[in-house]
């Protein structure tokens, strides 16, 4: 399939290099910046470097925006696109409502999200990662299923309203953990400690929550309603103040899920 | 070594069998239960079950108290020790000081506390686990070190105070992180979708937090103080009030390590 890059981010960077890997090839790669286009497309030795949203005369199916959020509207206002294209975004925070401008000119739309988070310097396995797709064109949604089974075996059809869900639930999965181990990690350096120490521990404890699901799983003081150990632990935060906070809400969300006597 | 178990629960049973396998020797077994001290002593083939504390005629040199928190002082209040005898708890929050009565009586005291959680039908590989000692007798910590030693490479010498700090830690970085997945998981379910999908991303959080740290690997609506999706997810939780506080004070504490322009 010939496809084109709205974007030279990493998410861009990583979707190019394996559509070219699985045989599709790249005609153009948008960037505001001219270098950072140029930059991809010689990585990639594929795909017309440019810097102005005009595809008028590109040759085309398939153009991915994979641009900032915020910047997505604006794209979709100045994109000029030939007559038969389709147009996804990336975002999993974004409505496909976003490309109704587009649709409004003739262009069919969708998404293609990607539910991983892409470092440059760290190449991704996609095989492991779960695609979300949506159109409400059917053929268009045959052309994205099949282009991200070609990459992946978890494909997935989820209207808006469900990934807005999924990158609210990532926020509390990996956001908020990430934030967890980041307060740790402080915790444990005031005595002279690191969190290595609890690597073990955190694999330990994520791999049971897999593989008998978290709600089962889960272990502490506020789980057992060990009130003695709470307030323990609660005084200890006296010089923390944000920490106390999120010690005493998180306890108070485990008791509430686990209710005394039940 | 001879070793007795005070405790036949999930951390004596997987103590007992690894003490066993790196050569040394189960004299007796205690339990409150006689049945539950047996069943772990045929499990090893080795150590007297028994459902009293008088162990003034037992040959081991090692006493490892394995029990309940809240069960270990009653237990020190009644035990009957050789005189030549080491005694230890294995427990992350409770201070060496809580076997100050068997000091009292001539007994030597310590720690030795594997940093892992255990659960009886899953087999621990130990040389990966950090296990933190402590003793206030050179003797005794040099002994409690080589039992370590011949368990894993991770032996540190913790004193009560840094203990308490890595159990509050370890409270945070699993039981809490635990119950986001679980609020994560149950987010999804009620759109119809399952954890299953996330784990791709929490592995990769996890693998990149313990790469570069937690504290720069960082992501999310709240580290790029985006106030429109902070906004928007607070809004998407108004019909589960304890998460959506959850939500807020985790943001808050993000944006107190991040503060807006640095």
């Amino acid at each position: 399939m010939q496809i084109s890059l709205i974007g030279s981010g990493n998410v861009a960077w990583h979707l190019a290099s394996v559509f070219v890997e699985k045989g599709n090839s790249i005609a153009e790669i948008y960037s505001r910046s001219l270098v950072n286009a140029q930059a991809l497309s010689s990585e990639l030795g594929a795909g017309v470097a440019q810097d102005h949203l005009d595809f008028s005369q590109s040759l085309s199916k398939l153009f991915v925006i994979a641009v900032k959020d915020d910047a997505i509207a604006e794209v979709v206002e100045n994109l000029k696109l030939p007559k038969d294209a389709l147009l996804v975004h990336t975002s999993g925070s974004q409505s496909i409502e976003i490309l109704n401008q587009a649709q409004e000119k003739g262009i069919e739309i969708g998404v293609f999200y990607p539910l991983q988070t892409f470092s440059k310097a760290k190449k991704v396995d996609f095989s492991q990662i779960p695609i979300c797709i949506e159109s409400s064109h059917s053929a268009s949604l045959d052309l994205l299923k099949q282009l991200a089974q070609s990459l992946t075996v978890h494909v997935l059809e989820i209207n808006s309203k469900q990934r807005k869900r999924i990158h609210l639930a990532a926020v509390f999965a990996c956001n908020f953990s990430n934030h967890l181990w980041a307060i740790a990690s402080e915790l444990l350096q005031y005595e002279g400690l690191s969190l290595a120490l609890l690597k073990p521990l955190i694999l330990e404890t994520l791999e049971k929550a897999f593989e008998i699901q978290p709600k089962p799983a889960q272990t502490g003081p506020a789980r057992r309603h060990d009130f003695q150990t709470l307030s323990e632990h609660f005084k200890s935060l006296d010089e923390f103040p944000i920490w106390k906070q999120v010690y005493q809400v998180m306890s108070a969300s485990i008791q509430e899920m686990y209710p005394l006597g039940k």
